[in-house]
């Protein structure tokens, strides 16, 4: 186990959610991601701790960012990375999900990555195949390595979690970023606050253990760290679209209500952004904005996830 | 060559068909393949027989599973696998097969995989590139990878396939499976049946060396393997489309008609399956089934060939 | 620096176009494409000087040819490439350019390659990126590495580049290899003649110094080299797309027209070629044509250029 001195085995061999990881798995991951940052950094940045283990990434829904970035982890880590190009696949030939994954199982991979349209994709599929999977984001339900690459990000910049105020901005109701850091960020001890139109919160949102706000000037007062979320204007049907000037207008992040928020408060956005509607430009590009730093902190979360879930001891254990 | 000490030189350059592989042929990529099995239960599962070797997959017509598993082959062979995206390229600009074979000759792989929908086409690529061409199905003609791993997991399964009855059931017409296991099963032993409607029975399938059965009770009867077949009915003309579930009532395989077979009869299926069309849920998941080890033996049959026809003694042989 | 004791230190960092390079630098990326050419004729084609290195391909246009070069070019020299399939990326949801790459220059490639349809877009990342950008064709601007493949091809075949005459015959008004190809032969002493009707001709090109001929009489008379163009009729709008037939008579490449070049003449196409268009089928596949040696110096010369820009001794210089 010279290879793992430093981290206790990790208790999971999925990551489905943040639901139901303790603050310590979280902090675990935290940890373990911390070092991989470093890697990135090298010139050779290249592991051999998951050489001749086999990754695919099965994405039922395009992702620029989160596919290459679990692709980069899986390379970095010395793994053979496949990308499974859905659309072209045999989900057109009238396939299941299931049939899917038992095919891709009996190929004996060790971990498989899912982004899927329905909420408890991932779960499903881990109760079907031999091997570790990671949600890469199901429906409305969760999207992990989100919440964790978050996370990080703030512990690097603020140094802790815990007593912080974060204002989780927009569009709530589509959001499984959302979900999950609400979740994550309470774990840990921040206080959560969601700040969006009547119609972009989900029901029952205030049972998630937030503050919920409804407008910008009461929500960003004094946050530490302001987390604007995507319009998922493609989710959304016809009459229900709010209007991109009056939406900017009200919810928009400019320097005006940024400067409502605490003064060296952290900018996040998961991206893609959509610039001039849930965020300005100034603000994504400004001072205070560390959205670069959460793709690098992307990477490197997804290495320390995957290698703790294929940690070798875990194989020995269960053989044992 | 003390990497392959254990096999004896394979005699070919290319795999274009089942056709024109005598008996030891065959039998010597079933033995390289059963050893290669062991490779991908390992959790490193990862050779460097073919590292540095350049493996090009060419698909022009999509597949999850064919793709994926040559591409697991090469990579846990340690060699260079790069997918040519056809829908994308060149092709769509008017470029000729034979163009777009030579470019990817002039960048010098060593082994080129092809799948396309006329047949004769990987034998036409054999003709014109310097490299060792596999053909993962041409049109109608052949697919001997399938053949080969249906062999493989019913030899494992059986001991042997001398003496073995084989119905193969289905849609026989459109079917390259078909075809290439025919040739094989014929090749090894095997007593061969065919059972399908007439519609979806070739002109002269009987000259194949086949008994010919119009009716699942006649062609299930002791049968030691039944091998489903896809209904393909994208490739067929409207009118002649059969009836789901007429279909289904007598040409699918459900728990009654397996009776008729024999008590250890295996049940097997290329994929990817219409469940409820030519195969019932409950027999494609039940005790009889090998159709998930089917999809494991692909990658170890892959494997097998690509090593046999890159074994590295032959490069020295023809360069002597 | 053991590594590269025949190579002095290239000087760039990115390789946007011909134009700016010296002709010292191209001797320089030549000198090593020719001993690149011998790693991929190896059976084993595999360096490890881009071990750990992570190459990102970003093709916002298709292309085999180009992308499968610079894949396998990065593969043999050991790094992890990673192909943005950027139609199903965050460009559909409507991310521009700059957001995309500073998400990808988050994750800390090494290298970028991009395709554009945009001149100047190659350039414009460049600014915005800490790593290594190739230009892989921007729009009607550059295309660099498709030059520096053209003139190891002839330097190979002819010795040298100096006083031999080129005709650059075809569509010069779409071509950005025309344009790359025009800079790099005059930087390199030769003389160069483009040939083309006058519509095909871009408004100013005689002041690129090269000799304009309209008749293929006249600008193929004693050629050295011969260069022919993709008739790129995707790009021209309805009235003034050619016939092809009276194209193919006037301005095709056949055996008549070719006997009016010197006897030795080098037949050339970037391919895909348009056969019957502007190339006849028996000269593209005739003894004079090194079309196919074209392809094969495009992999020489793709991992000559990312081995220069990535040289190990550049990060030191620039660290210190």
């Amino acid at each position: 186990m010279t290879q793992h001195p430093a981290f206790p085995l990790y208790p999971h061999r999925h990551l489905l959610g943040i639901k139901g990881l303790s603050p310590q798995d979280i902090e675990l991951l935290l940890d373990r991601a911390d070092r991989a940052v470093a890697i990135s950094r090298q010139p050779e940045k290249k592991t051999s701790t998951l050489r001749g283990r086999t990754q695919i990434n099965l994405f039922f829904e395009a992702s620029t960012r989160t596919q290459s970035s679990f692709e980069l982890a899986g390379k970095r880590l010395g793994a053979d990375v496949m990308n499974m190009a859905v659309a072209s696949s045999s989900v057109k030939k009238g396939e299941t999900l299931i049939d899917t994954a038992m095919t891709l199982n009996a190929m004996r991979p060790d971990i498989l990555i899912i982004r899927h349209g329905s909420a408890g994709a991932a779960a499903l599929l881990a109760q079907k195949v031999g091997c570790s999977v990671v949600n890469a984001g199901d429906g409305a339900h969760e999207h992990p390595t989100q919440a964790l690459l978050d996370a990080l990000t703030i512990r690097r910049a603020k140094g802790q979690i815990a007593r912080l105020t974060v204002a989780i901005c927009g569009d709530i109701l589509h959001s499984r970023v959302a979900r999950s850091n609400i979740i994550l960020l309470n774990a840990l001890g921040a206080r959560v606050r969601v700040v969006a139109p009547s119609t972009l919160l989900p029901a029952g949102i205030a049972r998630m253990g937030v503050e919920v706000h409804r407008s910008m000037a009461e929500g960003l007062a004094g946050a530490d760290v302001v987390m604007m979320l995507r319009l998922q204007r493609e989710r959304m049907a016809g009459a229900l679209v709010p209007s991109v000037r009056e939406y900017f207008r009200y919810f928009g992040l400019d320097a005006e209500k940024l400067t409502l928020a605490a003064e060296d408060a952290l900018v996040m956005h998961p991206g893609p952004m959509n610039r001039g509607v849930e965020i300005a430009s100034e603000i994504a590009d400004g001072p205070q904005s560390v959205i670069e730093e959460q793709v690098e902190m992307g990477v490197a979360v997804r290495m320390a996830v995957m290698e703790a879930l294929l940690d070798p001891r875990r194989s020995r254990d269960e053989a044992a």
